[in-house]
């Protein structure tokens, strides 16, 4: 086998690399647990026909065929089996998940999930085709109290927030309200609401005048109408003025609407909640529209401040059906982090490093190979202390020992006490020496007692020195 | 949508299952960790030219297919890409990550990787076709000691083992050494070792009888030489003596070799190690052949005592070749547990419980909706802790509230100090009651300063009380 080469789109980490990536995702779960999210983990495929429901995705889904259905009848799939594709994103396999258990389930149901979701880009244009996602939503029966668009961004901002002292930056969650966009259309007489977000979506892509010949060319709004819809999307503010600008605006076209004060009082009261318990963190940005999918109320997306041009790392926001079995209806609102593309920066842009690839703390060495199970003695003794301790391969010199646990980062080297004189038994076979291999200070120890300090056990994440 | 229906081989867990499943994957992780195993995880994909490399598992595979291709040329793939497939194990991508990156890991290398992994077994067999695995290897360049074959079976020993105070029943791990029968078998003069192996591979499924029928009707085997074999196959023991017993079998029948002394001298260290280890565990088990799979060295199975029709949880081997790329070659040894195949038994025969399903260790509960921010308060105080707290959704009356804590276990309810009299501010909005509903018991608390119980903090795993 030649040596192979990465594939691209799919991203893979040097255990270094892994350690970061752990670090983020132990996090993650850390503060969703904290908040009283309950993990789930859902199968890796749907039915096709459930991924194709929202037709603009079905370009970007694996199908996959049984290698032997293949072999017997080219391109015609087992008919006794439902057609299967990979799952593009966690939100369409946990609306599935909640409609075949809402019996079992009880509600507002809160849940975590981590896990791969695959999209079958086009190997060119250089984006990720697996990648890791963290998602929370909450999901309601038939009904979802408002309050929980507050606190979901507030989560995620907190989760984020908890990666800070790594070296991941600061974090930004723009929000906008489908509502107070919709209720303004509507208000200045267009009805092609998602006509109109989605150009409005294409702002940072394609700029200002673009965007407004878009609106007149394809949604048949006149000049003036093209012009509001701009303003409006040019507002953004930390505070609950942005509120009253978007008020006096809709006023100054006539376009106030019921659904506008609606939306504009939920994104209020978004605002100063979250000013209120994560100052700073949450701007309001009427320009967000997530224009493809099926929000309805709140809209989030969240940018780390320095690297704007990554896009949005973490977004989502409201649908009143987040699922449906025709009896019953199941409002949810939830976030999607983007792991791997925010794993990716880290690394690739230096900003964190992990203190060691591997989780060993300490290298005990052998001194010969009839002593291996002194060796295996000392390590086994730090192992059941909670600290992670490999033994060498082979009883090579010392110094090679010493470079093994160098190459690695493993801090500490344990050398056990020589045998007894004239091979007399050991008296005490825990007892030896420890080597910090990064000073090169070296103590008498013993197994049963010892410990390094508290921040060399396990791997750590840093900020990296490079910026 | 009409209420949707599990597909069959893929399973999923309700949230109380997922704790079960979370205890499992955190305690194997820690316990490879403690080892020094170092976490990769390896994209689900491979070319699918690589995955047919052992013809034998070319029905398993699921191709991928980007849908766009398949809409644009019927069973036509993109001629510029590779075919892919999902990996039907973690061996063949672990070889390829370690030929991929050779020059930047460092050997021995000791990784550990917990995925999923993916088989397009027929749907009416009713087996997985998706399920986690949990695996441990260790890769030399070029060499790799033998030690490695004792550890490797102990380590996962250790993280079944650390099982065993939650409801998980004992384990044992039948070994055998593949130089041991190859020895053997040609000893006798049979030289077609992998179909011999093959043949008593399937000791357990179709019974002796069987087994020398059809080593002599496909291997040509003798009578006496089909009979030597099933003796072969009859040894088992937990210590040494089994290695005395295949020397005096091998000499009844003429049938020594120097092969067979070598995998007897490894057979027996492994044992030895072994019972002074983990006493009780490893027991030599000589028809363990894992046929199908290209083993050099020692082979491991594991049942769970008490399920062992449920055939082995945890099975692997030592590969004097697990990847080369012409220029270097990769001797391993690694065992690999079916996680899923492991939670599903547990689950389903009623060995362990969660203690509950959600992370939520207390509910802080609204008085009315003006005073949500002082539940939040107490949330986020407790949270601050690291005592996972939720608030209800509504201002309920009290009793639906204690209720809605009931229903997903949550065992404490905190209800915040009302407010002051005549509206006056609360002097102390993070004082309180906290009552644990299990008991009934309700006390004063503050929630800069209260804790739950240690073991309430989190969802435990604990035996269940049906066996």
């Amino acid at each position: 086998m030649a040596r192979p080469t990465p594939l691209s789109g799919f991203p893979e980490w040097l255990p270094d690399g892994r350690v970061v990536e752990q670090h983020v995702l132990d996090t993650l779960r850390r503060t969703f647990e904290l908040h009283g999210f309950a993990g789930i983990e859902t199968r890796a495929v749907e039915p096709l026909d459930q991924l194709l429901r929202k037709g603009e995705t079905s370009k970007e889904v694996y199908v996959l065929r049984r290698l032997q259905d293949e072999a017997g009848a080219e391109g015609v799939a087992d008919r006794s089996e439902k057609q299967l594709g990979l799952h593009f994103d966690l939100t369409v396999p946990f609306a599935r998940y909640v409609l075949e258990n809402a019996g079992r389930l009880a509600f507002p149901f809160k849940r975590y999930q981590i896990q791969k979701v695959w999209r079958g880009e086009r190997p060119q244009d250089g984006r990720f085709r697996e990648f890791v996602q963290a998602d929370i939503d909450v999901v309601g029966a038939g009904e979802l109290p408002y309050h929980y668009e507050v606190e979901l961004p507030l989560v995620m901002a907190e989760a984020l927030g908890a990666l800070r002292d790594v070296g991941v930056p600061e974090v930004r969650i723009l929000v906008n309200n489908r509502k107070v966009a919709e209720g303004f259309y509507r208000g200045l007489g267009l009805e092609d609401v998602e006509g109109v977000l989605r150009q409005v979506d294409k702002l940072d892509k394609v700029g200002p005048e673009s965007v407004a010949e878009l609106l007149q060319a394809e949604q048949g709004a006149t000049p003036e109408q093209a012009k509001a819809c701009l303003e409006l999307a040019a507002i953004a503010g930390e505070d609950v003025g942005v509120v009253e600008r978007v008020r006096a605006l809709a006023a100054s076209y006539g376009a106030g609407t019921e659904l506008l004060e609606t939306g504009l009082g939920e994104l209020a009261a978004l605002i100063e909640a979250a000013a209120r318990r994560a100052p700073g963190v949450v701007v309001a940005d009427l320009k967000i529209a997530r224009g493809l999918d099926y929000y309805t109320g709140s809209v989030y997306e969240t940018v780390l401040v320095g690297h704007e041009q990554l896009g949005s790392i973490c977004s989502g926001g409201r649908y009143d059906t987040l699922a449906s079995d025709g009896k019953n209806t199941y409002p949810g609102v939830g976030l999607s982090i983007g792991v791997s593309r925010l794993v990716s920066r880290l690394l690739s842009a230096g900003l964190v490093a992990a203190t060691r690839g591997v989780p060993t703390a300490v290298l005990v060495a052998v001194s010969d190979e009839e002593h291996r199970s002194q060796s295996d003695a000392v390590a086994t003794a730090l192992r059941a202390r909670g600290i992670p301790a490999d033994v060498a391969p082979t009883a090579a010199k010392f110094g090679k020992q010493i470079k093994f646990a160098d190459r690695r980062g493993i801090p500490f080297v344990w050398f056990p006490a020589g045998p007894g004189a004239e091979g007399e038994p050991v008296a005490d076979a825990l007892a030896g020496q420890v080597k910090d291999i990064r000073s090169g200070e070296q103590v008498d120890a013993h197994a049963g007692s010892w410990a390094p300090p508290a921040e060399d056990v396990h791997p750590r994440v840093v900020p990296a020195a490079a910026g």
